[in-house]
């Protein structure tokens, strides 16, 4: 992430991947304090073996995309609501990426980062079938844990059956 | 993609594909004139193979998430401009999905969907050396071509070395 | 509605209803994390004899839209403020329908959900004398209850009549 | 229409009233120009049987809304593009009604002039069978119409089946 | 105003007639919920001998520019934050009238009010040099008091003279 | 206005005034350019008995609030586009001003600057009544113009009366 | 800056001014309520021999774009949220100049604040290596800072080496 | 500049260096395509005795804030219109740099770049007398020209003195 205020916006990215037992990172590297840093950390990706980058950023958020820049490792950008512009600023500049140079952007702020995480999460399951499993079944409970919440609708006709 | 208009905004995809030696299908699939279909397709991609799924879509942009909503192939958005709005609509509509089902977006138009092929293709390269050295072969290309185009620039200092 | 946490934004259609006498059914059915529930839902409101279907949510608001894709019950979507954006988001996703699918969209928040609900209720009162009646009245109410409200302007010629 | 000039984004509502045999009046009515015949076309909606009103304004929309204070019958506001902001500012300035006084909203321009003939068609069908047949056929011809317009896209795959 | 809870709002407005001794009346006149009033109003505001009105509307904000739809008394029109969009859609409602019916819009909110209430002041001034010399002291006051509030910048060097 | 190419926006407010027999002047007063030249020009609009000014300007529009700064001669402001921003840029810089300098502002464009020039005729009818009668009829003449216009609605019901 | 109340968002960029040992003065001056002060301000500028005006200003802010129309010293403008409009009406109301007179426009709010003093240092620093020194110190030191604040992601692999 | 697409914006400002006499290269650098020639341009600027580096770019522009994260020469940033949203994106990922790396924005498009131009042409006259001189008779050319422009508003009382 860009910057450590950053990091109360990722954190349902770290809480997801933790959740399914994906071993991750956290570390901080701004675009524009720690350029040299950034180079290197993408430079790295790939020979270390990361298999996706998830990069949240705010205002003129440039970290997802100068990653993106430097290496073909998946680059997962989250935008972050950091200035007055409740966020616009920093989703168009990760999303409006030219021709080359992709970044997957996902939406403004911690509903972002969690699907960052189920989107990386996604990725890696192409060649782990228990993660898939995981995954199907992370659906299931989110859906019945969905319908499962009571209404404060007094009037309603009640449900016969789902 | 939801309609065969939007095929012109999605045409740089399938080149990038066709160059790279991907294979892919080109299908419509529209969120709103062919619910069903467009979840029998959905539903048919994670058995059939399918390893990514670029879905664009303009106006009120339902089909990358629904798409994701109803598998775990990662699937991959491009708004497309449809209407006065400029693709802010689509836009909106694709990328600020609820946490717990991911679509990852992309710039609006067609450098939105040749990144979206590239991204596929970086994806599918996790596991294929051959198309990961293509991908860094192209960028070195494109580099190339970038520093290469010359400037109408008759005032300016001759750039000495680069 | 798409999510139990919507039901707050959406309380004003449940009391406008009540209030008018009109049963209905309040319901959690969320487009990306239970789809086939809301496609079973869509086939059965026409056969169920449902007359209007009132849908809010909020983001990628895909709920209004997918319902319209699947039954000719009339659907009413109102956008939830759910992210950063205020509702432009929802509001976009909803409203922007391609030519076929329609959704009628009203304003963002409690005052749309309110007036979806008096929209219904107008639907109905076409063959329902007792209901249109029942409106006029209430509208005849608000407007007496508008204009009773005193003012605190110390320094205004106070008003002759009416 | 708030304006002769509106007439060439509304004509594909026209175009699908006369297609589905639905009898309608196409008439100038403006907010601005002559609101006392806005006022007494209102006024004599319900009385001489209108079943709903389709209402197309650019800019400062004021048309639906004001129908909508003065009649029980349906509005259905479509927002046109009439000056350089591309309809955003009718697109609010219709859809967003205080409590009290419903618009159905539409979308900006001609898709939301044929959604809005649509609507009004679905709303005269919940007591019109054939209609609701009428309704029922023409989306099945234009999913099949949409599944239909062949792609140029030569290296894809070709499909086996739909 | 259009509604009693704008009154918060348009409050800077009555306050500043008062400290310019111009006669004022406060009245809700609401475009939707009480329109027979609005017209009444408006076709009253000439022969009874109104100089100006002052018309803030929040959301759909169709007062100001209904009420110059039936008069020639000129109407000032202030934008008031009542939805979740910043009072951006009361401001589009108010100044995008169409060539032929004006309405003078000032600033969201409050400052918006209190400009208003100058601004008819100062159309009055026209013939009234009091007035016009009251105007002017309160711009003087105004310049003095801005130039006296002291600044906390404890390491600037200290102004010489102004 | 602000300069010479904002003068086919404002070309309506001449032809108004013009169609009006209001005399008035056509000046180039460049907020930016000239500076100097429009303080002198604000500082003589009250002793040369100007009654309005119409300002026009596109982008950053300082013209009319920076007139209002040095006149209490009523300051009309037009929105002119200039720039890819459609005029958003000009607007909010127009009427955003602060407590206590207003500046009354119009439309984006051409019915905004129709509408400033009505709208100094209607300030200016206070005192004359036969400028008054001539904008009644005016307004008349408008709305009969508006009905007139015939609509090319071939399958509707033609109206039995207006 | 505009006015005393924008002095919080500006407190950022006299305390970096004084952290680097630059003399600098703070000044209240309002283009809309002392544009004589304003013009005699900018006109002193360069004899005064002022390296740079740092002009906050927030709603239609036209206090920097009528300082650089007067001096040719260089103008930086910070666009200060003032208004409901989240800064965005300053921001375009500073940075959309047209050509001739240009504003160096810095990021809404204190960051843009804090930038435009680091800016102006950047300047002084060209004739400076003092300064220069000092500002690649404390970039360095921000760096250090960046990456040295903890994050609490009690399931990250630790980093292994910076 | 980003992309040799991006000269036909930028050549404004190399018309108005080559008219002011000040030396200038003109490179193609793209942050996404060639970053590390990015980052060994920035490098040598100062080195190499660089004063300023004007950096124009569209959609997500990431150019001028990653020049201004690897240099202290100051750069100043152009938005470049290169996608369907007119600029905004450009403009708010260059102008919205956090607190700790600067870049001096402009106007979306060709004025931008002019007043970049200028702009660093007023940097380098705060020690060249000659140029500064230039600068100032460049102002009284273009005040001068633009009163002369004649207006074609043949009904307006004609200017008896300027």
């Amino acid at each position: 992430m860009g910057s450590a205020s950053d990091f109360e916006t990722l954190a349902p990215a770290c809480d997801i991947l933790a959740e399914l037992g994906i071993p991750y990172e956290a570390r901080v590297v701004s675009a524009h304090r720690t350029p040299d840093w950034l180079f290197e950390y993408a430079e790295q990706a790939h020979p270390r073996g990361l298999r996706a980058i998830i990069a949240g950023a705010g205002g003129a958020a440039h970290l997802p995309g100068m990653l993106a820049a430097k290496t073909l490792v998946p680059v997962l950008g989250v935008p972050v609501v950091a200035t007055p512009l409740n966020g616009m600023d920093a989703l168009l500049s990760i999303v409006q990426m030219p021709a080359g140079v992709p970044v997957a952007t996902f939406a403004v702020g911690k509903p972002g980062a969690a699907n960052a995480a189920l989107y990386a999460a996604q990725l890696l399951a192409a060649h782990d079938p228990a993660l898939h499993q995981a995954l199907l079944a992370r659906r299931t409970a989110k859906a019945a844990e969905a319908l499962a919440r009571p209404l404060n609708a007094p009037n309603a006709i009640p449900p016969v059956s789902t």
